[in-house]
């Protein structure tokens, strides 16, 4: 009896106990590049709040700055994740007054990061938004009185409580999901023999992902040629059709269709990037035929 | 009675829960190179397949295009892993004729990577080939649609799976291990008062990994001697043989010894591939006295 | 009766087993960069070890050669950490007869790693060095005879056993706590209107972090002022003192109070150190007025 009491008793001291958090990883994501120890104090955070959790480092390349680019890049990745809480992090404009956002996905997912249309790509290829809260200041872990690092000292304690002891409902106060930043998409402009657009990543290959998809092709009537004509701003090259790196002669510029569905510039063993003097957010054309 | 029925039928309707799956991490080693996030996707799928997974990235620079110094690197990387899963890929044939493998080595690890040498030289430092296997395309993990990506939608997707729910018998047809591609070693001549080699690492330090063993200083008779001529593409140069990097006065060239017990040309609290203008590849020619 | 003497003998034949190890994560910081199977090769050991410890990388950009500087960057981070045993590796006397330590902190920590300053600053952050012993060499795991990576074959060893069989008592020789080498702080010098400092950290935006700390600018009675000016190998430049990257305009030069309480000069969206010519170690002036 006195036992039962006792569970009894010690059950309503926690009652959190009997809530049920977010099950699976979290999932971290930034552009605070390979050298340096941000990342791995954001881990060291975590573990300190939530020792059993497991942490996948999906980029920490990221494009700086771009909160659109990076959404593009993540939109692409997130749907290999299991559900998950995730924090995103591309944010310039950390310390001023953008809002940061807790978003449900229809998933079941939740998404911590700064309201600048990093959240929205990726939450829209997992489910959409069920859910957006603005997260409570309250909620910050302030060890240092700073204001320019959130996936430190905001970002990813709640992620991390998110898991153990924190319900999406306490997190912050209801925002109209309507009311999300959306961050501009990539310039696209198809035509009759032409497709303009624009790099939205470079991998470590120096393979060049463009803003156009196959149906691009498609679409401008350019798709039934073998050789695309490329233009960039060092000039204009061949580029040979593949389905494979490996298909096209060493040292020949390939187009093909890349393991995310878009259209990929790539040099076999080679440089795409810099042969083309190309980066992230460079303008290029694709034609039929030779301008 | 209809409890020993009922425990007899669940266990046939999942019969592989009574079979021995692979313990032990999965290791994974790339050329995917740190900005990027291809590592991390490789992470997600692994953790959708196989939640509970240890996941110890080995090395994700391994030398580009390159499988034979790849396999050189992750020879001497490997005997440091416990018995795994392994998923290795340096892969510029993806999307080609070229078989995915999965081979079990004599310790009990099963590798799984393109059919290029990568995993050869890897088998024979941790017991040898023991079994081969061509792994089956219905395994493809198919959210795409891609051809260019089975690190991702094939290699890691397998390796999870032998962690939970898959056995090696079941990952494809047997192949003759003799038929496995051999990768070509790295250049080594070794004559009187000369060893001819090649750069098959290049550190973080710029420190230079030979493909020379210290044996070759004695089979060349080179030996004795407390100094070496070192022939680069930037001339001549002397090195001290030296025990360790402290062991040097700074700024000189040293030649050790390293960790993995090949002969390492380094410059004391400086760069040495810088100094001798040398990369991965390229030739390095070791003298008992000047030319 | 015999199902209890079975447990007490099966007890006594592990002794191990009732005593308490350090609980918490494996802590892992070096100076091997992004682009080595160095990092991952010490998480294979320590996977071996210790198969159920988690590993955090606090970071592998630690600034090679340099103790002191490396020291600096650590100490601000490892606050962060939970209770751990941390292996911290900036080790350019690897080899030589510089002692290998474990250091116990007020805390609880454990920390591994060369006695060059290195552990010092941050035991110092995180209670204090409460106990000091030189590493024995019995401890070492020699599978290549190698004395040039201690990390592999020393450091994440001991780090790895302190969570499983290994005591702190038994890790080696206690040691005189006030005999520890310590690091040459960086160089900081105030004076009426003008605070003389150090590049101690560029982080992957090209922000400088400084060896000054707010209190400098107060205490050289700069603080009031709207403009500093910056003295750098490349010149005098103004810069605008700001709470917040994003609260200066793009390409301004700005003067912040970063994360971990340093004065730090930024460029939105840019890079201040290209834009000042300046690396760890570089000398910058600031000041009132120009000069």
């Amino acid at each position: 009896m006195s036992s039962t009491a006792s569970r009894i008793s010690s059950s309503s001291a926690r009652p959190e106990a009997r809530k049920i958090y977010v099950r699976g990883p979290i999932v971290f994501a930034s552009d605070f590049g390979p050298a340096t120890e941000w990342v791995g104090v954001c881990h060291a955070v975590i573990a300190t709040i939530a020792p059993e959790a497991q942490v996948i480092d999906l980029t920490h390349s990221l494009p700086q700055f771009e909160a659109g680019l990076a959404g593009f890049v993540l939109r692409d990745a997130m749907p290999y994740a299991p559900i998950c809480v995730a924090a995103l992090v591309v944010d310039p404009g950390v310390g001023t007054s953008r809002r940061a956002l807790a978003v449900q996905t229809g998933r079941g997912d939740i998404l911590i990061g700064p309201d600048n249309g990093l959240l929205l790509l990726s939450a829209e290829r997992i489910g959409g938004v069920a859910a957006a809260k603005s997260i409570t200041t309250s909620l910050r872990l302030d060890l240092s009185g700073a204001t320019t690092f959130h996936a430190r000292d905001l970002f990813c304690p709640v992620a991390a409580r998110l898991t153990v002891d924190l319900q999406f409902a306490a997190v912050g106060e209801d925002i109209d999901p309507q009311s999300l930043v959306r961050a501009p998409s990539p310039f696209l402009a198809v035509s009759k023999g032409r497709v303009a657009c624009d790099v939205i990543d470079v991998d470590g290959f120096g393979n060049l992902r463009l803003s156009a998809r196959a149906q691009a092709l498609v679409d401008s009537a350019i798709d039934p040629v073998d050789i695309v004509w490329v233009q960039s701003a060092s000039g204009e090259v061949a580029a040979h059709r593949a389905k494979a790196f490996g298909a096209l002669t060493t040292g020949t510029l390939g187009l093909i269709v890349d393991s995310f569905g878009w259209l990929c510039l790539t040099l076999n063993r080679g440089d795409a990037a810099k042969k083309l003097g190309a980066n992230r957010g460079s303008r290029i054309e694709l034609r039929a035929g030779p301008a």
